[in-house]
């Protein structure tokens, strides 16, 4: 592999899709930053399959609607969003760009689009709500330390973030065996600056691998969910959920929307994509609560699956990372653009002239055999 | 990629199928129009898929039946056609040959085989009806300027088309990445002759991608459909129906027959394969108007397998455009010879000695096991 | 692809199964003999299929059974046989060995082996029946000069061939392009030495293809069927059964057997693998005849499942004609001593003493989830 | 390939999981070597079939569930393990190592684990006992002489071993290709030394494959498996029982436990994968034996899919011996600890704090989409 290269000057003119930034991040980043940022859990099973899905969602177009006056805009958590494409939360970006966070927070701010804000960030949360022109939720790990915690979420809203999206679904690392063979290490002066201060948790028994550890023995439960819930009047979203049941039990525990979400294939493999876990959740929560997912999303053909099987927005991840290695804040704000282009082309030719109209009719039957 | 070369002399004798004439079109064109005619929409799902799904469709032999005095004559819009294999509407073909739709027609008119000829052909419509000796069919989109449509319309009955093939799936341009990437432009001196002189739309408002577009705004509608019935007496057959409701949709309004078509994977990636498509809209429709079929025909057995599910008969598109681009007219002509002679092989070995004899049970089910 | 190579001298050490014959056979024979023998229809789904439909049907183990005193030997139209494994009729065996069928006749008879001898050997009838150790079955193609097919079977008899085998799937050749293309022509002095003599069809008229020709006029029919039932006291085995109804008229027929067969995915592209051609065959024939198959089989595995799924019997094509190409006489009686073998092993794996201990619970579902 | 190497004198940083020893396994092997221990039965269908089927049984994650004081351990046959995880038996490890199974038994008592040693190990069971400090159990073949199997079982009850593991699926051995085709034959000095003194059974009759012979004619049966009963008090448990009905008579036969298994794939291709054996089995035993299973399992949540579907524990084999010819015993404590170490995450993850706790309810349906 060869050197990094610095981010491209101007975005070259056979870019076409978000897939043509991947192999152009490749080139500008380094090994190991790339096995982080690309790789997955295991044997990167479901880091695949959460791309390979969605082909098995068929589309069906319809013909001759009358599409005056159409668009792609939603109102979500109180604000009004150009389209239901949000940014997902991805730590250490200043490893992708200089300018880190504060490139991704400009180019959504000129799209018009939500950024969810890593815990991880290397960017103080306050510096880049400083920066940002369209909405900001900030993405919660509880920490061991949970007074440490409280006052991240005071941060939070203090700093005009306006909700709170905690991940429950990795209390521990992934297996992320193309890190550990890649030796990912976080070079100096870059790292979660927003964690300074943190008390750190005491060590583990010796011979202890996992159970144990405190790393389980403090980790979330519901009962920290509910502790959260009291400290904080901004809406609570979780991220991670894939299990109907634990998808009833967040509507049981007051929180205010979830995210259907594998962790883009990083903590557990075999898990299946997050576009096939999404219906029976969409089920389950029956609309109490509105449902987002992530994982996957390459096409505006696929937003307009997810939208199809429940989902009320999504977010991509690794397609604005790897714009952002590639081209800075311009390659981010081009793949939003493109992204929100094709669902406009997909929404018109499945005949749907707003979200709100589209539903299951505009999918085939997933066996490849239309009926 | 080489340079493109000058259409072959004589068709080399190890030319044996329709796919045999893709690699040596491919030779002949330059990239940006091999990137034009072969390419499809987004990830090329479709446009695999298309051609892929005949295979799970098993057929049936069936043995020792009387064949004697069997054929493929069919009778469709009150013409008699040698076989059920029309060519599909593709735009500039001077692209492809220096005769263009001149060369295509005469092939057609060789092989008694029906020509369907693209709103965008490179040669006026008038000129290729002059050059015609099989049924000629035109097929149109409904322009933002309808006047200029209903001219296009009047022109078409004047020059003798038999019938009008309204493409309704394609209201904005399909996403066609590789066109993109590959800067596809037309050359000086092939354009849409026919539209010469129409009125161009009003310009789109600033940021608008497609919603709030003139492109949206004007696309038509089932009311452009009932205005262009009240216009000609010419059969109307609707090309890119891909839902059942569109196709009972279809027969409510009048027209006369429609095409199960995905564009050949060039619209809507995702789309299932033609052929899949095609089950459900003939049970819609249940014999109320013929309904037609294309996308993916590259064998006779392909034919054997949209007769037995439904269609009155196919068209084929990017095979006769490679036989054009190869070997010029002799090539479109072999093309349309051996798709025939291996039609007549298919219903000879399933026991069908005509057509109409042409039912599901020549298939055994689509599962791969046969029960 | 070098030149041809004369026979091996002696099989190498590492030949251990069917598969090992294949490169070597094609180091020692021309192009064209390659494309002949090796090649399928169409695109050569079916020939590929045939083999790979075998891995679908999962066998189950059974343990601690009491084999003691097994065997594989059958009794088929009231003869002894070793195994329930035939060889199948394939044509001008020449091309492969200078002795041609005399070779495969005398390994056959070394390993007490039935062959059938096609209609399109290339040695007269006479002549192998004269070298045959093992029983003989003639395979007859009906030819349009019935009378000269009369003679045909007299000389069958005469020559003491215990069986017809008529195939009736191939009224005309299959389109097998890869021939087609290698040119594929029979060199001087190899033909089909037995219809020497025969009337030829008149010829066809102009522009026809197939339907109108002689080749489809005269091609046989049930009507013949009956004729050929009155002319000779053989036992009558119809070849290239794929379709249940057409096996219950086997029966009604007054036929002896069938074989289920796709002809080696020689005739129509598309067929089903003759393994899963089987099952609703055995159904629809209910005991009444035996039922053979052929079509792929590659392993002593194959063959017990093609027993469990309701054969009598299996016939081996391309497997025993690569080792007559590589290695003369001795390669042929090596694949048969293998795949017996084979099967023996597979028989006791699965804990069956003997070939009547065979049926569908030495499978598991074949839906690659044992339930 | 290269000459064989010495083991590594430290494991590399980039071993990272259970696949990475196999390429450094296959530089320090010889090719005949290889071939035995990686080779499988047949075209090795169910070889790869084995790993791959664990991918289709998905996992579901739940989030939040208190995990403190979890852990892995479980009780088997009287025994404390620290883990569901054995070491499987696997003949000659002195191919492997200079050190043999003397290796494989220090490395399995470091990390707490149970071996199985092979009645074909390279190193007398006396001293493998003598060099363990973990459970050991011995894995009996019944041989033609009897009397010199009852000398076995007394000396492995003389030193200890806690049960026997009979090997039942294995009356003849596998049809390896690979190995046969690789040459391969037991170096001097290597060979089964606990069978020294054994009385060879009598020769076959001329002519005779399998059926007829004294291999087949002195396997064992269940009246043998009724006597052995007889012999011992240690727990017998069956190895390589893949059919339902033959799990149920089993337990009628008094045995102690079964072990799923297809014998890594080496004994006949074409059984399913040992995940997609286990469920039916499971079922038909109803707890009233334990059941284990092996084949394929690389990965923790391979181990935690096993015990979903009913196993009680598993066994490894190739990973171990891969890493005893990569690094030797070091190396066979790093992938117990690997593995280990992948099942506790997995179970975080999917939120069971104890063994007891997996069920089905960590498994998606598996059919690739989630409901």
């Amino acid at each position: 592999m060869s050197d990094p290269l610095p981010p491209l000057a101007a975005i070259p003119p056979d870019v076409a899709a978000l897939a043509d930034y991947e192999p152009l991040a490749r080139e500008r980043m380094t090994p190991s930053a790339w096995a982080y940022f690309s790789g997955g859990a295991g044997d990167e099973w479901t880091l695949g399959e959460n791309v390979a899905a969605f082909a098995r969602h068929r589309l069906r177009p319809r013909v001759l609607r009358d599409l005056k006056g159409g668009g792609t805009g939603i109102t979500l958590f109180g604000a009004d969003l150009a389209a239901p494409i949000l940014l997902a939360p991805v730590a250490f970006q200043k490893l992708l760009n200089p300018d880190g966070e504060l490139a991704t927070v400009m180019a959504a701010g000129a799209l018009d689009t939500a950024m969810v804000v890593s815990t991880q960030a290397s960017v103080r949360i306050e510096d880049i709500a400083a920066h940002a022109s369209a909405p900001l939720w900030f993405q919660l790990y509880i920490q061991p330390d949970r007074a440490f915690t409280a006052d991240l979420v005071r941060r939070a809203e203090a700093a005009g973030y306006k909700a709170l999206v905690v991940t429950v679904d990795a209390p521990v690392n992934g297996l992320r065996n193309r890190e550990q063979r890649a030796g990912f290490a976080l070079p100096p002066g870059i790292g979660p600056v927003n964690l300074a201060g943190m008390q750190p948790p005491p060590p583990s028994p010796r011979g202890a691998l996992l159970f144990g550890t405190p790393l389980l023995d403090l980790a979330p439960t519901w009962a920290d969910l509910a502790w959260l819930r009291g400290l904080t009047r901004l809406p609570i979203i979780l991220k991670g959920i894939t299990d109907p049941d634990d998808a009833s039990r967040t509507v049981e525990a007051g929180m205010d929307g979830l995210i259907v979400s594998n962790h883009g294939g990083r903590t557990l493999d075999g898990v299946p994509a997050g576009i096939d876990l999404l219906p029976p959740i969409a089920t389950a929560v029956d609309g109490a609560i509105p449902v987002l997912m992530d994982g996957g999303i390459r096409r505006g053909t696929d937003v307009l699956r997810a939208l199809a099987l429940g989902a009320k927005a999504v977010l991509i991840g690794r397609p604005y990372i790897f714009a952002l290695a590639a081209a800075g804040a311009p390659g981010v704000a081009h793949v939003i653009r493109i992204l929100r282009a094709e669902l406009e082309l997909a929404m018109a030719l499945t005949g749907c002239r707003d979200i709100a109209s589209i539903d299951r009719s505009v999918l085939n039957p997933p066996d490849g055999v239309a009926r």
